[in-house]
């Protein structure tokens, strides 16, 4: 990291200026666990969302696309267990109603209300609890808490994902704070990945866009834990402006890049840590493909491998059986020749151009032992590298994945 | 099936005139298992084998690819436990001498015999081994014995795998054999699927060719375990003509006709065996896309259903949650209208038009406990159809797929 940019240590949305969060239980959830979350900020906010390519998308999805028609933003609400997805008119309604409440308790326009949902599909949403959490919840948005939102919006998450950082810029520092739930489910299709980024910094709206769309593209797009890809994935980032910094407004500007580099260090810590906390995950695997033709063709190989679950079991199992992988890269669809094909696991060389090496199988053996293996491709045929990240496949997944909905 | 195909009990492939196997154990397997295997036709017959994809393949694959130049052939050599993949020269030299050595025993061409194994990835055939099995193949090919081929060329898999059926036309009767063995692993990479069809029919080499690849299109082609395809896969039919019938040599002729549709009962069954004894499984699905625009588009999402491992975990735990199902639709890339697709799993309608319907709860439930399961997924957009077939995903696939190769 660039010595300008630096973590923020025990990160809260409240390090970025003009940001209130809390997250209040109001019966969503058994056990009185946080269900429902709010992000308040004191000003409308410059807001780009990314969503699902799936082709149901939920309610909530609908929703928020047409509020940000002038991507701006102000209340962001979020309500685990139910998805609000397969839901139909009825869903998109409730959403609609949502903001209507919050906008009304919070003081802002119905249209500058983001209402996202996480949980199981085709059941609709508890409005009673939702509207009454709502009230619960306006009281306490100024309160200091121990990011509540951040636990309001997990499902089956085992820890709470925040991560932020501070970037000083000539004599102004500005702040960029994310929080994000990952795959986990106990009733089914909580596979939901949302991810909130918020931030302080003077940025022209169309240098935000670009900058969001190339950081999600390599981090939360360069992430698996299954290969399915939910109904409600959706990643926003908030600029609200109150760092007062000089406007990063120059695509060639050091400041422009100072922004990428802390965003992309925020979101690539996040969606690491939604693969490390994936359903049954015992280990991170990163997968690099290098020198190929297009960066499509390495992204082919790298999800081959990622999503193979014959490579992920033999993780799991500690199994040094790299045959899988040289597999996975053989139907992945890629462009390559074989007799110029390389493999290492650990810096070991397991394959190279085209032919076996001999390896130390003991050494191999520790490799597969470790808790972070990175696993290296080279296609020896460009110049186009990718990197993308998977965990393991363990009992645990089956055992979360295969219980009852009832 | 017409009356005029029947399924032949107790199957051998010397049901199959002309045709003679045996098995035996050359030492490649622990345990004094089958693990070496020829079949011999009297007279060279015509061949048409069909490869895997993988980039990667085998070296016994390529030399069949180079003896088969003719599409003759007389003796199939199977052996198991190493699959001669990524093995570079010595591989491909290897699997010449089993050739030459086999084509001196049994007395034919060298091109005239296909060799083919399956086993682990990355190691050298321990030659000396199978040139002494081969020595004892010999003697006793015309030996009457319990289907030893097809139990020579198993690998975990827990049956062996034969399905025949004999064709009446006009007063003339030939027989279709097949024999396959599927996915399971031991040690890694033991994923191979190899098929091999015998039949005495006549028949020109042109349909036998046609009617092959349309037959394990259909077949092979449409199961799934864990969607990762082999470096060795391959289906191979031989046909020696020793049934004496009128030649098949007109497409638009019943007598062609029927020979599909015994064809593609021996394939389909065959198949099917392989996914109901897919590593862990312990159900057979059946996804089936009606009326979609292009077949393309209907395989795109069976392929979802059929590979998505919340799908397939929901299915071991009897887990009746329809969502992941319209989830994996969802992300398949296929084209159609959300709110045209329906979905129906046993006839329980739960997804009609876009909109989620109200069902049974406890007979939806009991669908799910089936040991056969039909999913129907209904596009409405044209009249393309597709059916797949794939199995569960159990902790027991986990357990076969993480265990050590030492």
């Amino acid at each position: 990291m660039k010595s300008n940019i630096t973590a923020i240590k025990n990160p809260q949305i409240e390090n970025v200026k003009g940001f209130h969060s809390n997250g209040v239980h109001c019966g969503l959830k058994n056990e009185k666990k946080l269900d429902l979350g709010v992000v308040y900020s004191d000003t409308p906010a410059d807001t780009i969302a990314l969503y699902t390519s799936n082709k149901f998308q939920a309610a909530p999805l609908k929703v928020c696309q047409k509020h940000l028609l002038d991507n701006i933003a102000q209340l962001l609400v979020v309500n685990t267990k139910h998805a609000n997805a397969c839901t139909g008119e009825e869903g998109i309604n409730n959403a609609e109603l949502i903001c209507e409440e919050a906008a009304n308790l919070f003081n802002v326009k119905q249209i500058d209300v983001i209402p996202m949902s996480t949980g199981v599909i085709g059941e609709q949403l508890p409005m009673k609890k939702i509207t009454e959490g709502l009230k619960l919840l306006k009281p306490v948005i100024n309160e200091k808490n121990d990011c509540n939102f951040a636990k309001a919006i997990m499902t089956t998450d085992t820890y709470f994902k925040i991560y932020g950082v501070k970037v000083k810029i000539n004599d102004i520092e500005y702040s960029i704070i994310g929080t994000c739930k990952g795959a986990g489910m106990i009733s089914p299709n909580m596979a939901t990945m949302l991810c909130f980024v918020f931030t302080d910094a003077v940025i022209s709206k169309e240098l935000l866009k670009i900058a969001f769309i190339n950081s999600i593209n390599k981090s939360f797009n360069a992430i698996t834990v299954d290969g399915d890809m939910s109904t409600n994935d959706t990643a926003i980032i908030f600029a609200n402006g109150h760092a007062e910094n000089k406007k990063i407004d120059s695509s060639g500007s050091k400041e422009y890049t100072d922004f990428c580099d802390a965003l992309d260090e925020v979101t690539l810590n996040l969606a690491k840590s939604v693969v490390k906390d994936g359903e049954g995950a015992t280990k991170l695997i990163e997968i690099s493909v290098h020198n190929a033709k297009t960066t499509n063709d390495a992204k082919l190989i790298c999800t081959a491998i990622a999503n193979s679950n014959l490579v992920k079991t033999a993780f799991f199992g500690e199994d040094p059986n790299w045959g899988r992988i040289i597999c996975a890269i053989g139907f992945s669809g890629s462009i390559y020749n074989p007799k110029d094909v390389s493999l290492s696991i650990e810096d070991i060389a397991v394959y190279n151009n085209g032919e076996m090496q001999n390896h130390n199988a003991e050494s191999l053996k520790k490799a597969f032992q470790k808790k972070e293996i990175k696993i290296k491709v080279d296609l020896n045929i460009g110049d186009k590298n990718w990197t993308m990240w998977t965990c393991d496949l363990s009992y645990d997944y089956i055992k979360i994945n295969a219980s009852y909905t009832t």
